[in-house]
């Protein structure tokens, strides 16, 4: 394709709207373009990339036995009543009336259609382990759409659904699913990806997994045990905290806290230890707008993750009325009468000699202990973990908090969507039993940007020669020269002819503008037909990661070309690994 | 692929709401199941087949330097307000709202966004022509999805627009882009599709064709010169009317028509030619409910596409008031006072000696001359042409009305959308002009539907080997028979290797059901296994569409079965031709 004809304007000035590199680079170079709040139309760049990692995707799903099907993106509501999420899911479901006034939704996943197309093949055992998938566009009406093609509402998702008759088997086929995830990701040429345990939210089912690009500009937080490899979302990982090292008793009095914002700042009045304080958290349940107040150790955070999972409730920060009799900065846990739910997180175990809200205004007690002074609490675990906190798999303090962009994730379904749908099969004893679901997700574009978030220096991408949009970028530094016009044309006829993806930069613009538009499309491979080098019968060959750099003499460079394309690749083919 | 692990069910009894052949098959071959109404998913086999005739449309557009890329399916309804068609269009359109509360709409075709998308890159006259395409799902909320894939709510389209400086140039990529189109039909298999002038309706412009698979099943009325060649949809085709032969002036003279309902009544009972009749036809204007009395020759129809065209308004047939005036049944032009707009259709020109209703219960006027009597009116044409009519070309009365469906179509827009949508480009002397545009499309799952519409017997499917789900299909006649099962899966395993796409039945199931499968899933070549003709070292080669049959060494079975294979694309490749 010759850049002249490639429809797409690229410029200089980052736009004001990019908060990361990956998101300013796809609107720069003429890959995306915002058609509203996160929803884009995609360039021929892009629409390249994206076909190449789902070709991809198309073979390492073909490999696990997977099966392509396609599900509509529009669903009748009535099938979502079946599963109970017509209700369940909040506002990022988009519902809407058809024009006889029939309840629809816009597809954001497709389990209750998986069930739906894989109900009658799977009505005998005989049938069974069968997986499905598609590769079709999502709408999820996200509240914050941001960074581009990272969270937007709009997007291309491979999902895959697989139907079992065990646990076992599905645990089997997880397993294989989460190779040909590494793969994939392999392919593409990332290789800073991991697998962490994750939070199954909405998608429900008991074990998930998320597939994190570690990146600094990355939404997500990801906890790595530094010793034993242990890793989890932020929002999956289970905190321990000690409080071995606790004060004595001492005895409950109360004292007077003016001018205190926060724990700190009575902490540091009274001068005790934070890590003896208890701090008080108020949420409202969504639907209920009843009163949540977490009591935690006055330096953890709440988890709301794992707050809205324990009560099975979405909760939001709390309004705090006069009418609760909450008293807003100084509520605590001793002659608590407010009617409120109360939960005591794990981080307040064990200590014995806490400082914490009176209940009043402009008091707190010291010497609080729940123990004697309460009775008997339950605690659960609604904390975030912390950076040099404790492994939950090891016990070592070498937890270290990392930020990453989930590429893809899986979950084991269990029976979640077949026994509300009511999905059955006839055993070999001639039972009738429920089948057990296993889904798998990667979002195509949110897969390309972060391959360019991870590959990329301060002029453009570096695309990985497995899905760059071009294999070979030729710049005829001067089209009004004959020779170095024909010379290009003649390398970009014969690289064509070897079915290798050329770009031929064909246009009369000064050096640094094309060497600008050829580093922002970030083809891997570079011919630059220049009038000096080819005078001494020599064509520059260069790579976008600035590498490799050399004159090659002007009869070899169709040969050198190709090596150097076919390196890159085998580069990449060759890291890729069955991983367990 | 196995078939025994094929996700999908096949079965024999005709589902009673599948009205054509190809929806029958479609769902009874387990390639498609609905999922609400004119909403379906696809089963691996419809998925593999549609594939094949997206890859075949890729090539061709990239062939006419068309560029892919892709355009969201939720857009902001403020983009269809630029183009005016937010309010324009009907109930087709769907609309809803946001979480934020901002209009949306479910793009339905994609004229707006591609000049959003392409209005910075045509910033110059020097980037053009240009043209750009996607293959993407669209939704068009129908009051009446039927056929299967025919008429369906959600489908994936391909549509192109290109971008022109002057109407020339469009003209000169239009002629391109209609080759393109036959190669694409022909490739995909169908040689008896015709282009037909057409009405472009709410997409716009002057010059539209369509692409029509003649097929008794087809919703579409084509009109067809058996002549001189004319073509057109009947919607669009002119229609004259030769009244020459009329009778002379009588005299007006009012008549008692007691119990005549229709104007055949009318015309037997007082004796007069029906060719010689003026009936009415009444309709209400949608957003007005304003009454529109159409004069037409007794026996004409109106044609509704050309009255909305005319009246620039939509049509329903109209509910009579008493209040209104006209007197239903009765109606006539003579002494017509109600307050309604009347129009004439030209099919009345020239009749001198008119029956019609007389505006009072039970009576009509014989006689009427309109010139004479009502004074000089205007012809317009609204009426439906017909069978042994007069060719709007050639003007022999040659006229042939065929049965059609629509697998594609083309437009000239003209400046529709550039112009409402502001986008401009500097012309080479420094002036600001507004580019022309041509849009194109091809519904996927529609052609998909023609196909088989086109090519099936009463057992099933035919499929062209160019877009079959598999070229090949294995019978194992006795999966518990060890030489038949081995010689199977060698026969599997050679030709998956040479690249054939195999589908290979390892079911232990009778005769009969195996080979109803096998013509349900329409593959073109068969290979069967029986321990028969192994006994005597044979194997049955045949076509799906029962021209082969054969028994084959088993030596050669391999060699035999690719050259059957072959044979069968040669023979689609070859008659691909260039056409104008």
């Amino acid at each position: 394709m010759k850049l002249s004809k490639l429809v797409g304007v690229r410029f200089k000035e980052k736009p004001a709207d990019c908060v990361i590199d990956s998101h300013a680079f796809c609107v720069r170079g003429g890959y995306i373009k915002q058609v509203s709040n996160g929803i884009f139309s995609l360039y021929t760049p892009m629409k390249r990339i994206t076909q190449k990692i789902e070709n991809i995707i198309r073979e390492e799903m073909d490999a696990v036995d997977s099966q392509e099907v396609m599900f509509p993106v529009v669903l009748p509501g009535a099938l979502w009543e079946e599963s109970g999420r017509y209700t369940s899911v909040g506002d990022e479901l988009l519902r809407f009336k058809d024009r006889n006034d029939t309840a629809m939704v816009l597809g954001m996943t497709h389990e209750e259609a998986a069930v739906h197309l894989a109900r009658d093949y799977g009505r005998t055992y005989a049938n069974y382990p069968f997986s499905i998938y598609q590769i079709q566009t999502k709408y999820r009406d996200e509240a914050r759409p941001r960074a581009g093609l990272i969270r937007v509402r709009e997007f291309t998702m491979k999902d895959a659904y697989s139907f079992h008759t065990s646990q076992e088997d599905l645990e089997e086929y997880y397993d294989r699913m989460a190779n040909a995830y590494f793969r994939i990701f392999q392919r593409a040429g990332i290789d800073n990806i991991i697998s962490v345990k994750s939070d199954s939210g909405m998608i429900g089912g008991s074990v998930s997994h998320e597939y994190m690009l570690l990146a600094d500009a990355g939404e997500d937080s990801i906890v790595i045990c530094e010793d034993c490899g242990y890793s989890a979302n932020m929002e999956a990982a289970d905190t321990t905290v000690d409080n071995s090292g606790c004060s004595e008793k001492g005895e409950l009095t109360k004292v007077y806290t003016p001018d205190c914002k926060t724990i700190e700042d009575v902490c540091k009045l009274l001068e005790t230890k934070v890590e003896e304080s208890c701090k008080a958290v108020i949420y409202q349940i969504n639907t209920t707008d009843e009163y949540v107040v977490v009591f935690i150790r006055g330096d953890y955070e709440v988890n709301e993750t794992k707050l809205t999972n324990l009560l099975n409730e979405k909760v939001h920060p709390a309004e705090v009325s006069y009418d609760s009799g909450l008293v807003a900065g100084f509520c605590g846990p001793y002659k608590q009468n407010a009617k409120c739910k109360i939960i005591y997180d794990k981080s307040l175990e064990g200590i014995e000699n806490l400082c914490c809200g009176a209940n009043e205004k402009d008091y707190h007690y010291v010497g609080l202990n729940i123990k004697r002074d309460i009775g008997d609490v339950e605690y659960v675990d609604v904390s975030k973990i912390r950076q040099g906190g404790i492994c939950p798999n090891c016990g070592k303090k070498t937890i270290k908090i990392s930020r990453g962009i989930e590429a893809g994730n899986i979950f084991q379904l269990g029976t979640k969507y077949t026994e509300s749908m009511e999905m059955t099969y006839t055993a070999e004893d001639g039972s009738s039993k429920t089948p057990i679901m296993g889904c798998y997700g990667i979002g195509i574009g949110r897969l390309a940007a972060c391959v360019c978030e991870a590959y990329h220096d301060d002029k453009g991408p570096i695309w990985p020669i497995t899905i760059a949009p071009w294999q070979v970028h030729i710049c005829c530094m001067r089209i009004d020269d004959e020779e170095c016009k024909n010379m290009s044309e003649y390398i970009y006829n014969e690289l064509t002819k070897m079915g290798i993806e050329v770009i031929y930069d064909d246009r009369k613009v000064r050096a640094g503008a094309m060497f600008a538009d050829a580093d922002l499309l970030g083809v891997p491979v570079r011919v630059t037909v220049g009038p000096k080098a080819l005078a001494n019968g020599e064509i520059e060959l260069s790579t976008r990661d600035k590498t490799i750099k050399i004159n090659v003499k002007k009869e070899e460079i169709i040969e050198k070309t190709k090596e150097l394309v076919d390196s890159l690749f085998n580069k990449i083919n060759e890291k890729v690994q069955d991983r367990k």
